[in-house]
């Protein structure tokens, strides 16, 4: 049995499934990715992924990506220290707080995240040079992605991403009136990806949500996160973001 | 044990529940949501789903809404006809094109069907009546789209989406080439998934994409979908729609 997971930095996506990997204790080799060399779009790499995104993980030579599609993989082979509910209604609950996070939080934080760093990296590069990195890219969605970063997002875009991530900062805050976790009693993969993708960050890239006094119970929740040991153990991870960008993403919380 | 389904036609979401439901020959209660009264907004179905979308499944009281959330529920509670691979590598598989569908697929047919369709019936509604019907709609996103799809989406969205659609298909033909289903050697939700959102209109709705020629492993896949007693069954459920806007969704196929 021999796991590998390929992996950038220790926040958002390759944040998400690594906390499940020290959660469950799982013996896994760790195959940094540099994000800064643009080494998931190199050809070895985009040998492993063709979609040319980290993370990804290798369990005996069979290749899983996708954050949410890892974690499930991850409770189906080793169900031993659960993250996931037993009961179907349980893990639907925590099925419908994943696909909140997945398709109405993810991206929201990520336009602002790219804004700020990933368009200070892109304007970096001689525009040649850029052409040409933007080239190797596997998924068009990604290609504009990047181009779109080096010119900048539109206000009106980063202003629908802010209301998005209010939206779900609210939802969540409320929800966690009558619950301890998202998915209900019990600690599960949906709160380890609402606090890779936002939790974790969220006061930090958006002071001007006040989060401390508008969201309380959202802060509350996200310290008894922060507390355990297997995500202490996971933000301890290699970092090699310029400490300079560092405090957008609130790594050094 | 009692099952309830609150559904529209037998298209898109609400089909994409009711074919399981069908293939795991469950009896269940169905309840027919009219959306053409907007009917999903109403009080009593915003009481049973907050979100005012259908389809809903009720099962003794266990509300489970979202179609990739209901399916694996049905899974997980109803394995005795399987639509989800055993062994995990499989389930992976299938929630990875799942996840495909859901964020890749679904939104962008969508558009295109609420432009020609919900365009159609929202014009059709005098102004200060609309903004009060609009007002009715718990999610703000889909307040939006109401909004957009009265005035119309843009040109360049719904190029947009066309674009994402057509990436789609020559996706899922590359890959019917050594697959006889998306998830491998099965007949999985996944299939369920795209045939309900994409498949069992793309021909029809986008005559441009030339899909007959162009992806000829995906009709095939398409017709053996298609033939499927459970699939024709869930297809026969009542059908309100104005015959004349039905060719867009290919429901007459």
């Amino acid at each position: 049995m021999a796991l590998k997971y390929y992996h950038a930095e220790p926040a958002a996506n390759s944040l998400k499934s690594m906390i499940p990997l020290m959660e469950k204790n799982l013996e896994f080799e760790s195959v940094y990715v540099d994000l800064h060399k643009f080494e998931q779009h190199s050809e070895w790499f985009v040998k492993l992924n063709p979609e040319g995104q980290v993370p990804v993980l290798d369990h005996d030579g069979a290749v899983i990506t996708h954050t949410t599609v890892i974690n499930e993989y991850l409770e189906d082979v080793f169900p031993e220290i659960p993250l996931r509910p037993y009961d179907p209604v349980g893990k639907a609950r925590m099925r419908y707080w994943n696909k909140f996070v997945d398709e109405q939080v993810m991206n929201y934080v990520s336009m602002h995240g790219w804004h700020r760093m990933v368009g200070v990296l892109a304007r970096g590069i001689e525009s040649g040079e850029f052409d040409k990195l933007v080239e190797r890219i596997p998924l068009p969605d990604q290609r504009k992605k990047w181009r779109t970063a080096r010119s900048g997002f539109s206000e009106a875009d980063l202003a629908n991403a802010t209301d998005k991530i209010t939206y779900a900062c609210r939802k969540i805050d409320d929800h966690l009136a009558d619950n301890p976790w998202l998915a209900g009693e019990m600690y599960t993969t949906a709160d380890i990806n609402f606090y890779s993708h936002c939790g974790m960050m969220v006061d930090r890239m958006f002071p001007e949500l006040e989060v401390a006094s508008n969201f309380p119970r959202l802060v509350d929740w996200c310290e008894r996160v922060h507390a355990r040991p297997a995500v202490q153990k996971a933000l301890a991870m290699p970092n090699h973001t310029n400490p300079a960008l560092r405090t957008f993403t609130g790594e050094a919380r």
